[in-house]
């Protein structure tokens, strides 16, 4: 076990290795922008999708939907490179409304942030599957048996504790990048000479129709939802700006704005050859990958496309191991989670919330077959709903601030706020019932939950407190009261009873008999031994041992005043664990019991058997 | 939990409500012979499913192998009448083999047996839902969760304790009989009208060919095995001897008579009628319900027979349910299987027994997706070999006795044994490929699982026993050496050291501290408070609890001599169960690791929390 542990997980760390590291912003770019950048992979699919509820012939409009969403990038982005300035230490929405706002719209933005963490690494996964299926289509079987391997792969890995720095993690963002802006270029140049044979206003879409029917405007609302799926985790950046190198403010906001500008270009490019080519999408095979196939034919460039997208992805779905357990355990150390989420292990890193995020990230990869399709309804609301809580906490802390230039930043950050808080109610109304609902029951309860969870611990810190009051009266020093429940007289009852001696001249030996013809045996035996210490001898009717036995200790209670009873338990302690199936269990759940019920103190002694 | 055994199981009975009752002959054929009697309702079709293999053209070698069961059933009676009269204490294998030939033989035979009424309870089951299932083909996608809720019925009526003898468990049986009898009956007259249009010598056997091949004579012993299943349960009687009324023998020979006459004329009706006519064996319904519908047409005499037929199938699988945890009961009281077996529980049934033999026999039907077919090759190999065991030792104990009487006698069982034991090796070679090999294997296994008990229970024994060496030196009495753990100091602790103070005056706290500036933080505190107890603190630069804590306790270990070290607790117990998720379980860990490895003393002292 602890070899198996040694083996995958690596040798334990001393807390002084804490450290951060600086990063230039070529590097912070490929660090930050990995789950931003990915989407492009399924965004525009998500779109099609949705449009394909009212026939292809509606196709054409991906294109205006992704205008929209580029547009809502801008403000975001601009949104947030205010905040950059503002707030240099950096933090996510739950910090920041914590600080700013209050505890319960805190709360309620880290259930959020939770639960988009854990989206992003099912969807991201799920996802990187699909590119991985969709070049090698005999893998289909295994979709989700590789999805999951996949989460356990990042858990071992993030276990051992990789940075999130390492420069390793740069290439395959810049590879993605590059190959993704090869595709558009090269694609658009196939598209130039073939000409536009795919989906357009004049052949295909029908506004009339569409428009006359609320219906349409509702679809079209819900596919801009989905689009909007392509922004997920362009915060990354603002809640990073102390890993960047001083200027760190300017150089985040600087490296931002070119996250976001690739971020355009490559979601529109895809979507405009998807629309040029006509793309429709196929049940195993994704859109970016059949725009792949189209441009690339069947040549090598498009299997190592594939696969540049399957690293991407997995990439994005590994920053999720370092916010996910980084969130929770500041929410741990405000006493809103289990404090275990709060404790570094072995290498230094959060163990407890990384293994937290693999479960629940594998239960719904299962769930949800590893579609990424299924998925994507729950993810932007929890996306939209942290942003626009998160800038809105900037607004009041700005307000709070009143320097002389907040009026412009602020308007710019109201707008974002607006426009995020705007995403996040159509996005609830479009898509309620494919899965949003989910979420929104969610939210709430996590935030009951964080909210139990709190007032343990303050009545326990109260409880346990120890006051002058409880230490004044200088209490007198009386011996235990020593029972020993015995089965029989052995070598461990013997040890017992000798150990009693050595702590209390008060000692009584309580045995339970089911018949009544063995209770002179046992007692000419015990008073040949101990001639001087008591066997109270117990018949029970019903053979059971735990009732008779509390009975008992409850008599004695009431007889005793001031001393402390004390149960004394003899156990042997078998060699091989299978021998512990051979022996009755009842020491174990008397001392369960005992110990969950009564004020006494439980001692168990052990015999350590030889064979 | 406790409300829900009580509403399953009923209130415990006193011990003393342990009796038998003595059955009148009728009553006792009812009672033993349910599990013999319901094999026809699958054996012909056994037979006919091995010879499929071959073509219809050989079904009718069903009738020459049905009368050779037939013969062996003669030959098997005969010899357990003689067992009845030589052995009136009843017993089955196991105990025969055990007082009469030696130990190894007789736990052959108990494993044999157990994986018996395992495979009795499986198998009877699995029958009764196809018997349902033929009548209503609507349930059979529920099959394999119909056969598990049987077993689970079964189960609670038997932990609830209902005792075999209950008169209405009679009625089933004889209606089974009758209904059995009619359809012969009937059938035969049916038969007599239509004229012979099944399987014939004339128009279907070809012997030559047949003979020719050794593969021919292999399915047809094959055939003759399967068929052999028809024989299941015939020495239920021999083994209930002192059930019956007196003249206890002479009752139970007659009854035992009876039973194998009605047995041989209902499966032979049976094998007759499904060759007359002409029944093939069909996926989803079975050979005897092909006869029924076939006699009674579509009526309700068909849906009557149907489920007559399911009962006394439930009922032969109930019959395990006392059988088993009986023999278990045996096996354990002999120390070869966990002492838990042999206890009674809160209804003076052996619950424990109970228990496994359904968590065995669902494992089984799952397995086996609730197949009859698919057990019954690893049913006739066990069966036969305990007969063939329980027989050798009668012949072993009649031989010793010498009584005047005992060649004829001897020379019956001689024969029923040699039957018996060619029956056994033909099964094995015969259907050893078809999953005899599986019991083949696992009764090796059994056995030498039932000597690794003994050898524990027989050293166990050895170790704990008191000697008169152990007590003579009269040791001096040393107060132990109390440690107490704490992670910091609360009134958990406070109590834990008041505690100390009653039962030692050599007492030390230890904490361990993750970052070295706590140190001074604790110390100061702690001599405030307890300046005459020595705190010890212990800086874990990785953050380990257990392995500093063990290196203390090691060295202490070594510097103490005499006095017993107790590691002393302080221990909150949670007012809910899931608090305990809220806390780190190091005490439970610490415990559980300590208990295992060191001789010391582990007291836990719980203060409960009111909120």
């Amino acid at each position: 076990m602890a070899y198996l542990k040694r083996l995958f997980i690596g040798s334990p760390m001393e807390t002084k290795r804490l450290k951060h590291e600086k990063l230039p912003k070529w590097k912070a770019l490929a660090v930050f922008s990995s789950d931003a950048l990915s989407s492009v992979a399924y965004a525009t699919e998500e779109i099609l999708l949705v449009l394909m509820i009212l026939g292809t012939s509606v196709f054409f409009y991906s294109l205006p939907i992704a205008l929209a969403i580029v547009g809502l990038l801008v403000i975001v982005t601009l949104s947030y490179r205010q905040i950059i300035y503002a707030f240099p230490s950096g933090g996510g929405a739950y910090v920041v409304a914590r600080d700013h706002i209050n505890t319960t719209t805190s709360l309620v933005a880290g259930a959020a942030l939770m639960i988009d963490y854990v989206l992003t690494v099912a969807v991201s996964i799920s996802s990187a599957v699909a590119a991985l299926t969709s070049a090698f289509p005999a893998l289909l079987t295994w979709k989700v048996e590789i999805a999951v391997a996949l989460v356990l792969l990042l858990m071992i890995l993030n276990l051992r504790g990789i940075t999130e720095s390492a420069t390793v993690f740069a290439y395959p963002t810049y590879l993605f990048i590059i190959s993704v802006l090869v595709l558009i270029i090269a694609g658009g140049w196939k598209l130039y000479n073939e000409g536009w044979h795919g989906f357009n206003y004049a052949n295909h879409a029908t506004p009339e129709h569409f428009f006359a029917s609320g219906y349409g405007v509702f679809i079209l609302l819900r596919a801009f939802s989905s689009g909007c799926s392509a922004m997920t985790g362009v915060e990354a950046i603002s809640n990073g700006v102390p890993s960047f190198r001083p200027n760190s403010s300017k150089n985040a906001a600087i490296t931002m704005g070119w996250m976001s500008l690739l971020l355009g270009i490559m979601f529109l490019g895809i979507t405009i050859l998807s629309a040029g080519f006509g793309v429709t999408p196929a049940e195993h095979k994704t859109v970016i990958s059949q725009i792949g196939s189209h441009v690339f034919g069947n040549s090598i460039l498009f299997y190592i496309f594939q696969m540049i997208t399957m690293l991407i992805l997995v990439l994005a779905a590994n920053t999720s191991f370092a916010g996910f357990p980084q969130l929770v355990s500041i929410i741990a150390t405000d006493r809103y989670l289990p404090r275990s989420l709060a404790a570094r292990g072995d290498r230094l890193v959060f163990s407890n919330g990384i293994i937290l995020l693999s479960i629940l990230a594998i239960i719904l990869i299962i769930i949800f077959h590893g579609k990424t399709h299924s998925l994507i309804p729950l993810y932007a609301v929890g996306v939209f709903l942290s942003f626009t809580i998160g800038q809105y906490g900037m607004i009041k802390k700005i307000w709070k601030e009143k320097s002389k230039s907040n009026m412009a930043t602020l308007s710019i950050i109201i707008t974002g706020t607006i426009a995020t808080g705007l995403v996040t109610i159509i996005t609830v109304i479009a898509k309620f019932t494919h899965g949003a609902w989910l979420v929104i029951v969610a939210i709430p309860l996590i935030v009951v939950l964080f909210n139990k969870i709190h007032a343990h611990y303050e009545t326990l810190a109260q409880q346990l407190k120890l006051d002058k009051s409880d230490r004044t009266e200088t209490k007198e020093i009386v011996t235990p009261k020593v029972i020993i429940p015995i089965s029989g007289i052995s070598k461990v009852v013997d040890q017992s009873v000798q150990y009693a001696k050595s702590i209390s001249d008060d000692i009584t030996a309580i045995t339970i008999v089911f018949a009544e013809e063995e209770e002179q045996k046992i007692r000419d035996k015990w008073y040949k031994l101990y001639p001087d210490i008591e066997l109270k001898i117990i018949y029970s009717p019903y053979r059971t041992i735990l009732s008779p036995l509390l009975d008992y200790i409850n008599k004695v209670e009431k007889e005793t005043k001031g001393a402390t009873i004390t149960i004394l338990m003899p156990q042997f302690i078998v060699k091989k664990w299978w021998h512990t199936l051979l022996h009755n269990q009842t020491a174990i759940f008397l001392r369960f019991f005992l110990i969950l019920k009564k004020d006494i103190v439980i001692a168990t002694l052990p015999y350590h058997l030889k064979e």
